[in-house]
């Protein structure tokens, strides 16, 4: 294998625990990762019990030491996806925000009545409701590219979809239930040639693959804290430049400001236009740290290992009689995603009874509705690898699964 | 004392350090509090390394552990501010994220072309540019209580302020500058009379003192997490049921919602309508571990304690020769924030030369440009206790502004 998963385990510790009688098997990582002590190091004992103060604002020692540290992780962040300068790396709660923030400010100042939007039918609501709602506000148009028959993007369809109306496009970069890595340099030509934006939700990419903004020359992308190692609450906003010169803040506070008059107020240059008031600071230098982790193993290394695994599992659980495996059965064209239901039996079912062997994995709608309809069902079972995972917790989940069959059905189905 | 504030140092751990060869004294609450180690043994230990996995979704053993943590922090918050139900206390970012949300929201739904929001000169930005914005988007009027000469609100100007067209009425609870308690039932009851709502910025009241949100009967309430020993990142939006339920969500995403369609979507019931995405779950529940804290404290220590220290250090500080302290000189009238200046020197001056004595205050406009210019100062500096300070907390700061005056102007001002 590409990383020594065993070894990296001993960073983890909530891994070495036992849930109902069998060794933890973590397949949960498309909802969220768990954390390496670096990480809670950091934050603890780097930031909590040395420096904490508030930033930006303060010229005692704690204040100018907490303020260079929370600086210093978003520069790790802007390194970690080639973005040209920090002022381009905002700090939110997470994708969810990031998206909402761009669809709120961006969406203000390019949308008009008749425009289009131009989203996929594999996105998670986070990338679908705050289109509906802008799209309604200003009586825009919002569209959605299809699938083909094995889950991937139609491109042909998204040739069709974005015409010289549609102004933004937005697409999951990979997708959280089918594990798909969509071809974003090929979306990115078909909307710059229409003069639009794209827009891309790395929620799923960032954790798990080498991403470099420059590279793929997008205009914004959006990913998670805690999906990449990093604790809950904090995210990222990268946007070029001048989309964000042009942007208004969405939230108005303290520290985004240079002037407050009784009636009016004017912003702070980029990044801290946007950041209001106090920043989840220990969030920030949790997820620099996790940057700081990932980089250490490589990344083309950790996607690397990832591949490996579902090199080594996806033929074991297709050969599992009455297994459906949703999207591209192809491994190459997949992240540590799979998603799959049994015959006859519901996910949550599935789910709970892998639970009761150890393995934990997602049963639902997995926050992408438009999607479970598109594949014609109500919800699924997702089992998401990540750098921790072994090809022991590969064999724990097939035999998990193989067991649950067994107790539901006696392999009857 | 109330408190054994020496005690309770140990735990905190970043107190006990030298900062430029001296023991530091950490008067900077009101910009951020230390946390003590069962905060972070509650994040660390008790979540990330024993629950971590995201809530509300999962049916295995981790998500169903963390969703019980993550809720019963909400709880905790409930009755620490006396709300009726958990349906009331959505977790948001930060107080400034909270006001946010109830200008955007709750003022889309009550503002009409010509109506008025009224506010005061003490308010901190966050309290400010929100009703700017919606003041300008909607053609209302934002208007502003004056204060009295010792720096409380003017209560016969808030009578003539609030007015059958006012709508909203948002007053911090106490003035993160001046340290004055607001007289929030008699502003509650103006804007009552008026059939205006009251909107509470309590990010410097919460920490400090009892409050109870039913009692003072506000509309809404806001405060932040790491100004009470939680983490950063974390915040409250308390709200009557009533005006929540007539509210539209603010973000969109993941679960907030009960049905997605292509083209809309419903929302899940309070408080969940208002919190897409991945919460802050980690910090949630280390504010939860706060309130834990401050509870078996009891929050009428907590605000004795205070009092007893402004009590003591006032009138050391009003005695010094050229130092000018604003606001209320009645300790009675008082948390334990103290804002003042130093004849003939700028307030960064004297934050850096109390800093080389080991002394940590802030210095600046505080975020509340307004009411610097109602002051008719450019900035101050702010002293601001907390529960673990002490008298000798107190005399290192008188003692560092004596020896800042000698080292400046051989005492000559």
């Amino acid at each position: 294998m590409s990383l020594d998963a065993a070894t990296l385990r001993k960073d983890f510790p909530i891994l070495d625990q036992v849930v109902n009688d069998e060794a933890l098997v973590y397949l949960d990582n498309a909802a969220t990762t768990q954390k390496p002590t670096a990480v809670m190091d950091e934050m603890v004992n780097g930031y909590y019990y040395k420096n904490n103060a508030n930033v930006h604002r303060g010229v005692h020692t704690l204040a100018e030491r907490a303020t260079v540290q929370f600086e210093a992780a978003r520069e790790k962040v802007r390194r970690f996806i080639g973005a040209k300068e920090t002022a381009e790396v905002l700090f939110t709660r997470g994708t969810t925000t990031s998206l909402n923030w761009i669809a709120r400010s961006y969406g203000e100042l390019a949308i008009q009545e008749g425009d289009e939007i131009v989203i996929s039918y594999m996105e998670h609501h986070s990338n679908i409701i705050p289109w509906q709602q802008l799209a309604k506000s200003k009586k825009a148009v919002l569209k959605y590219i299809g699938l083909t028959a094995d889950g991937q993007l139609d491109l042909a369809d998204a040739e069709k979809q974005i015409t010289a109306k549609t102004k933004i496009v937005s697409i999951a970069h990979v997708s959280n239930v089918l594990g798909v890595i969509n071809p974003i340099e090929k979306i990115r030509d078909l909307a710059h040639a229409q003069g639009a934006v794209i827009v891309v939700d790395g929620a799923q990419s960032v954790p798990h693959m080498p991403v470099d903004v420059v590279a793929l020359d997008v205009d914004f992308y959006c990913f998670s804290g805690h999906k990449m190692l990093g604790p809950t609450g904090i995210g990222v906003l990268y946007g070029k430049r001048a989309h964000l010169e042009q942007m208004e803040p969405v939230e108005f506070g303290g520290e985004m400001i240079d002037f407050v008059n009784l009636q009016d107020s004017t912003w702070k240059e980029l990044p801290w236009k946007f950041e209001a008031g106090t920043p989840n600071i220990a969030g920030a230098i949790g997820l620099g740290a996790a940057v700081d982790y990932l980089e250490k193993l490589g990344m083309d290394q950790v996607e690397a290992h990832e591949q490996e695994l579902v090199a080594y599992v996806l033929p074991k659980l297709l050969a599992i009689e009455g297994l459906t495996v949703y999207g591209p059965q192809d491994p190459s064209l997949h992240t540590g995603v799979i998603t799959f239901n049994l015959d006859g039996l519901h996910p949550h079912d599935v789910a709970t009874a892998l639970d009761m062997e150890g393995v934990a994995v997602r049963a639902g709608h997995h926050c992408a509705q438009p999607l479970m309809k598109y594949l014609d069902v109500s919800a699924t079972a997702r089992a998401s690898f990540y750098l921790y995972n072994t090809k022991e917790d590969a064999d724990r989940l097939v035999e998990a699964i193989l067991a649950t069959k067994e107790f539901f059905g006696h392999g009857a189905f």
